[in-house]
């Protein structure tokens, strides 16, 4: 394998032995294995051989990119890692039509950077943004804080291009908006955690950069409070909300614990703290007046202000400039080295109807505590979208397993999903083989079995 | 086949002979054939029980619903069509999580008329909406005129319900707007066509209805004006325009030809003519100031006298009232009408990228005359989207099928699609064969073969 790699790869673009050691374990540590070789293609037309060889052989093969995913999906224990690092190029950025096509291997913040000059964004923006990769993020359609106003990663991709398990190319490189030309290939391939081909480029849409952002860190008196304040904002702004993040007393007290510098968001601590951000293109909204306002951010204290008269809201501050702006961003963005640390975890990533988070996470945290009385607990979540990061630190490593039982099927029984954003990988195999429908179980099964019939592409992974 | 499936539905819920006059032709007239039977079943559980005889008997079915599609993908000569008609339920509509749960014979307007009492819209809107039902929006990925704003069916159904080939049922009726849980069989099943499935319910987003539409009719001075008055638009509004629909001169002249009581827009007959809505929910927006006026209309005038100054734009009216809104909305949704008629058409359905509309506009009738210099051509269309729907009136029928494929193929030539909004069915299947990249084309059939492995749901159809 190593020689046919080499022959077609050149002999420095395949790794063995400790050149291996950034694949053989994942962001968390807890998935560990070094792989048999690393082979980073630096084309399309390389990947397409190598999975070509991989067919004809039958070699196991594991599609990475960042190497951020925290669910174990790109680990490949002396089987061959297909790494994407080497394709970084942002093949064209067209502002006229708000689209750029960008390979698998483009770094999320570098594809920020570089649309920034047209006045454009690409608004996925996640914690990891810095290493992960945009062949990542399409595996495992990432979501991210600023789903609420853009959706997800399905909702930004227009076109992708994929080698196949026979390593043949399918390009489906659309921009465009309107495309029914038989099946949904695009979004089958989409969090496929490439179980079914590599995607190694996309066409991305791009939306304009918005001209005044209205940040606020907010206290709530309660979920049911913060939900109630979230709907008030979306009507008063039109939509304009594209972050509301979730952060409990305790981490914020972990926060401040951890992170050198990190400060307490109020005098007194509060049970749910959020993180709120409209964003505006606008004049109307964007421009100051003669008094000096920004009328997006007025907005936001009016709305603010009513409803700590209602007894909504318990205090509040609003940022004033653009570096208290990104501090109260670091402090949610902080939340996977806040979460992760030597102690035994199981974390979670499960959403659930907005209507029913509250009644949720009641119920969730009186069973779990019933079951393992020495737990404690963590959370943060993208509470504008229902979907929470519940993790459970439990009072012994052996009782890991049921307490995220217990929050799976809890979270199914509200009418959630025990996997919102992270997706499958290896830690969610069990849930999904408990509690995804059964003939949807099979159609996947067959499906994989259609598109890779020998079963080579990230093996034993997402597909239960 | 009759006497089961009588036995399965009753008696009154199988028709033959002249009762299956309905299913026997197509909204155009185009495709025609009496079926063997109608099965017109009243529940997921009827459907499953069809579909369970169908499947050990290897019957031939073909799911219709409202039986508006332009593409012949309903017909089903000699064969078993299955009608949702008689699965007309709202099962559920929740104000708080703005979602509605329906089953797949419900109409798309009395959708509408079903969530207005909860200050609610459900956006899709076209022509056929007294008659199109959710079964065929969902199997069919429609799109209509506020994909701008709202985007097409799937990015309007959050979960479905599914009826497999074996006729096991699929339940995937998440309310979430995040569930990463395995391979996308929600999008897979969307836009198939009845080829993978028969889907039989769905829960459906909802929307807070805008408190204000600013409506108006313009005269823009070509087609590139066109596009830099809706980029102008949606950078004032942040994103508000609903629709923004093309009607050019030979349109608005069929219309008055055609339809009792339509009038000119203008007094002068002008090329570029188009429908433009914005809709806001904000009282920024919405709430009419002491002058009377309401924001969101002042934006639009303003906007519009800007154009005008600049050349964008030669005339414009703005609808001063709901009955002159709706006025301009009939002219818009005549087009089926006005488009089909006695003499021998090429109808088609292609999108091209924004930045691409004018010159492919240019090229394609060029093409076309060159070909038949007899022929007259019409369109209508999303611009917003790209989207249109260009029509040729061959000067005879024998020219028809080499002028659709320039058409097709031209739109292709520009990156653009032969199908933006109408699916397959069997009038696009030529087109795809041709055009679709042939490595798609198989992973097309692969998942045929392993969701319907006998082939039997609408066969012949959609799947090249």
């Amino acid at each position: 394998m190593i020689e046919q790699l080499q022959a077609i790869l050149g002999t420095p673009n395949v790794l063995t032995g400790t050149d291996t050691a950034p694949w053989a374990r994942d962001w968390t540590g807890k998935y560990l294995g070094a792989p048999a070789a690393v082979a980073r293609p630096g084309s399309t037309e390389d990947v397409s051989a190598v999975m070509a060889a991989a067919h004809a052989n039958g070699w196991r093969v594991t599609p990475v990119s960042g190497n951020t995913g925290l669910n174990g999906g790109a680990i490949a224990p002396g089987e061959l890692i297909l790494s994407l690092d080497r394709m970084r190029t942002v093949r064209d950025i067209r502002p006229a039509a708000r689209v750029a096509e960008v390979e698998a291997g483009v770094v999320l913040a570098d594809l920020h950077g570089a649309v920034a000059p047209h006045g454009l964004i690409f608004p996925m923006t996640f914690g990891a943004q810095g290493s992960a990769r945009i062949g990542g993020m399409i595996a495992t359609n990432a979501g991210g804080s600023n789903v609420l106003r853009y959706g997800s990663t399905r909702a930004l991709v227009l076109g992708i291009e994929a080698v196949m398990a026979d390593g043949r190319v399918m390009s489906l490189m659309s921009a465009l908006h309107k495309d029914n030309t038989g099946l949904d290939l695009k979004n089958l391939m989409i969090g496929s955690e490439g179980a079914l081909g590599i995607v190694t480029a996309a066409t991305l849409k791009l939306f304009p950069k918005p001209q005044a952002y209205a940040t606020a860190t907010v206290a709530a008196a309660s979920l049911e409070a913060a939900l109630a304040l979230l709907t008030r904002l979306q009507d008063a702004s039109d939509g304009a909300v594209e972050a509301f993040e979730y952060m409990p007393g305790r981490y914020i007290e972990r926060h401040v614990a951890r992170v050198a510098g990190a400060r307490e968001p109020f005098d007194t601590r509060h049970e749910v703290n959020l993180l709120v951000e409209l964003g505006a293109v606008a004049p109307r909204d964007t421009a100051a007046g003669p008094d000096g306002r920004v009328p997006l951010s007025a907005l936001l204290e009016e709305q603010l202000g009513a409803a700590l008269e209602d007894g909504l809201v318990q205090d509040a501050v609003v940022a004033s400039s653009e570096a208290q702006r990104r501090q109260m961003w670091e402090r949610r963005e902080a939340s996977a080295e806040i979460t992760f640390g030597p102690e035994p975890i199981v974390d979670t990533d499960i959403s659930v109807p907005l209507d029913r988070v509250p009644d949720f996470m009641g119920l969730v945290q009186t069973r779990v505590l019933a079951f393992d009385p020495g737990a404690r607990d963590l959370v943060v979540g993208h509470l504008g979208d229902g979907n929470l990061h519940y993790t459970v630190y439990p009072s012994d490593e052996s009782l890991g397993p049921r307490i995220r039982e217990i929050v799976d099927d809890t979270a199914v029984e509200f009418g959630g999903s025990f996997s919102a954003e992270h997706g499958i990988g290896l830690s969610k195999l069990g849930a999904l083989r408990r509690l995804k429908d059964p003939v949807a179980q099979d159609a996947m099964r067959a499906i994989k079995a259609a598109l890779d019939p020998k079963g080579i592409l990230n093996p034993g992974k997402t597909i239960p």
